[in-house]
């Protein structure tokens, strides 16, 4: 009868400790196979003067939509990667926001990009630099005219920022105006970063300057504020 | 005789159990205390216009080494941190290597930090635009005459980054020329980030580009070319 109980003790004991053994192990293992799931974040650099690519594709597919059949595009301009088309590329992935600060924009194509997400109802707003924004060429007039916010600044020291938030997960951020001699012709850089610790403080200066760019504060009479 | 090979074979079992048991966990203890003692890499985000501060302790602390006495500065600024006592800090941590790629370069308290790291023995190499070189108040002329290796363009294109690598470990880079009007006037923002795979990228395009600058294949006279 003795025996029997230290038999049972003992077997149940061995089970405990096999189980409480294995438990940790089974969690790392659980938290290894979920961290496997998980897509890697963004993290992507791109140089710049960017090879000169037809990126008629990737703006038709934008607009007609993932499952339109692709027309191909006669033009005789490669039909390859490049740092604009990747450029292109994460700021047409956004579906609900993009913050824009830049201090030039004239590029056709990165002006057609913006006109797209906002046609396709993202939240586009955007902040520029005053004395930039009104140049030949610029994309700022025609994106009012799409009816895409813009504020500016009114100061003497320049808007300077080149930065984007997407969808207020991914910072696109660099040296790179957005303009086509830049793009083309300069030695740039740009960031693509899907990094919260980022994004929180860019989008914290983005809403500090769109706040403080509201026109309602626009003095642009100040005589007129005197008069009155 | 044989309760007692029980008893044996229980207890045996039980320990080496406890043991199986406790083994992850203590893995898992070791590794977190190892993380801890770990620094977290320098991750910070600053933004300009910079608040005006003195910044004559630093400076004078680099030059005396960190063991001088301060002698306190009367000037009327205030003696606080800012966008630029944090930018000079991360360069002056520099001990061995200095890789600077700016468009612009005119400050004269960034000048002056990089004219230190010079004479401690820090490897300093300069990246810059040709035409901004010789405008008013660059800090160009004087790295060359204090002996520091300055390579620039000769294109048509801008050589627009603003980029730094301290000791091939920390980048540092943004939209900011570095510029006292950029500094104190505009809206800009610079990433400070020790992080090892921007390094390498950035560093290879300073190496694409120290090459490619290599004065012996400049063509300031081309004529000449032509005419042997």
């Amino acid at each position: 009868m003795r025996r029997l109980r230290w038999q049972v003790v003992a077997v149940a004991t061995v089970g405990l400790a096999l189980v409480l053994e294995a438990l940790p192990s089974a969690l790392l293992w659980l938290r290894a196979w979920r961290l496997r799931r998980q897509r890697r974040p963004q993290r992507e650099v791109l140089f710049f003067p960017s090879q000169v690519t037809c990126t008629e594709a990737l703006l038709q597919a934008a607009d007609a939509g993932p499952s339109a059949p692709l027309t191909g595009c006669g033009c005789s301009l490669p039909h390859t990667e490049s740092s604009l088309s990747r450029l292109l590329r994460a700021l047409l992935a956004a579906r609900a926001s993009l913050e824009l600060c830049l201090f030039a924009f004239s590029s056709p194509q990165l002006g057609r990009a913006v006109q797209l997400l906002h046609q396709r109802g993202v939240r586009v707003r955007v902040i520029t630099d005053c004395d930039y924004m009104a140049l030949n060429g610029s994309q700022i007039g025609l994106l009012r005219k799409a009816g895409i916010q813009v504020r500016h600044d009114q100061d003497l020291g320049y808007m300077h920022h080149k930065f984007a938030v997407v969808d207020r997960k991914v910072l696109i951020t660099g040296s790179l105006n957005w303009t086509t001699q830049a793009i083309q012709n300069n030695r740039e850089n740009v960031l693509i970063m899907e990094d919260a610790d980022y994004v929180r403080l860019f989008l914290g200066e983005f809403e500090r300057i769109w706040d403080e760019f509201n026109p309602t504060k626009y003095t642009f009479f100040p005589q007129k504020k005197r008069g009155h």
